[in-house]
């Protein structure tokens, strides 16, 4: 065990609180954060299925909010520095104590569907201390196709097995369990707000179930390298 | 300004005494550090050309020992392990508290022909507080080559004009002033030994020239975004 592997949104940010206090601050209704989120998955269908070539999620991001605006007969001054409120993502309290932890022993990167710029920015917003910045812009490609992880693991010079990912996704976990990565689960609760009623549970055999960041730091700090993930 | 950009090896390291000091505890003939770094530029070359395919520098530093070895007539027990000694190479004294100080200000990023695997590895064995991995291994080609810096400033979708190279060497800052980036000299006399010649002295209209990290970190610091880089 070399490497952990994060994904971000959800998993490290809480982008819906976020989200809804930019729009609040702008006279826009907040529901439109999960509105905004929801267009994010058929969006990023289009570029794993290569009926379009990549584009960032700065493009995606843009163009769901302008389809959103038109719907709901709305407007905003600032459109592109609303588009940018993804890369100003509050992190969830333990996340960076558990990174700094887990740096100790680990390297740690997001292999998210951000982009590098956006990773850079998010990480000085929020203060995340990863070691490099890898994803889907790296592949070329989004999150849960194979190559997002493998070029991810590429980029390091390690083998899947050496790394693990850690999620609040089951879908995510699935499909870096199927390449030979380990595997974290790191339930969210509320990512989607009060009523939330995926990933609370883990759905797969993860090599890890933690409550937080920090118990994952603890889990992984046991005997031999990697603790509950050694051998 | 928004970002700087630094070369690596002789800029922020000090390969050489690090180089030297892996030699001597084999065994091995202390001069063959600069024999090793000797051949780095010509291997490079045939990347640059197109000759060769991208490979990274493990690839080239270990055909270049063995080549070494070979011609010395010497052998060493465990060569893929020393040819790792470029992950592990100290940085100058100023290197770590002065990128810390400019990363308060500053996307702090290599673009060193280092690939990320090794910048990562480097990272942590140095202390280097990157806050993103960049460089050759983007680009699939080496510097001075174009494209390794525009590949570079592209990840962070920032302009070359938002991004100074900083760098111990007239010729990178010399390409990289060419695409439009901002520059900044810091001399390391020693990079080469006692009896350096090269890369004393400013050979160039440099935007900044500074005696070390803290140095530039103090000339950075100045009144607006970028001290004596501002407007």
């Amino acid at each position: 065990m070399r490497a952990l592997f994060f994904d971000v949104f959800g998993t490290c940010v809480d982008w819906r609180t976020s989200i809804r206090r930019e729009l609040r601050a702008r006279g826009l209704p907040e529901e439109l954060a999960d509105e905004w989120r929801g267009l994010y998955q058929p969006q990023m269908d289009t570029v794993r299925s290569g009926a379009r070539e990549w584009v960032d999620l700065d493009v995606l991001h843009r163009e769901a909010l302008d389809r959103l605006l038109a719907e709901h007969g709305l407007t905003v001054a600032d459109p592109d520095e609303l588009t940018l409120a993804w890369h100003r993502l509050d992190p969830w309290p333990d996340t960076v104590p558990g990174l700094t932890a887990l740096k100790q022993r680990f390297i740690v990167a997001p292999c998210s569907n951000g982009h590098i710029a956006q990773g850079v920015n998010l990480a000085r917003f929020a203060g995340l201390p990863w070691d490099v910045i890898l994803g889907a812009e790296i592949a070329r490609t989004y999150k849960p196709q194979p190559e997002a992880y493998l070029a991810s693991a590429a980029a390091l010079k390690l083998p899947p097995a050496e790394i693990a990912m850690v999620a609040a996704h089951n879908g995510d976990l699935k499909a870096a369990q199927a390449l030979g990565f380990r595997t974290a689960f790191v339930p969210r609760p509320t990512e989607h707000g009060p009523d939330q009623t995926r990933d609370l549970e883990p759905a797969g055999e993860w090599d890890v179930v933690a409550t937080d960041f920090l118990d994952l730091a603890e889990q992984l700090s046991g005997g031999g390298e990697g603790g509950v993930l050694a051998g």
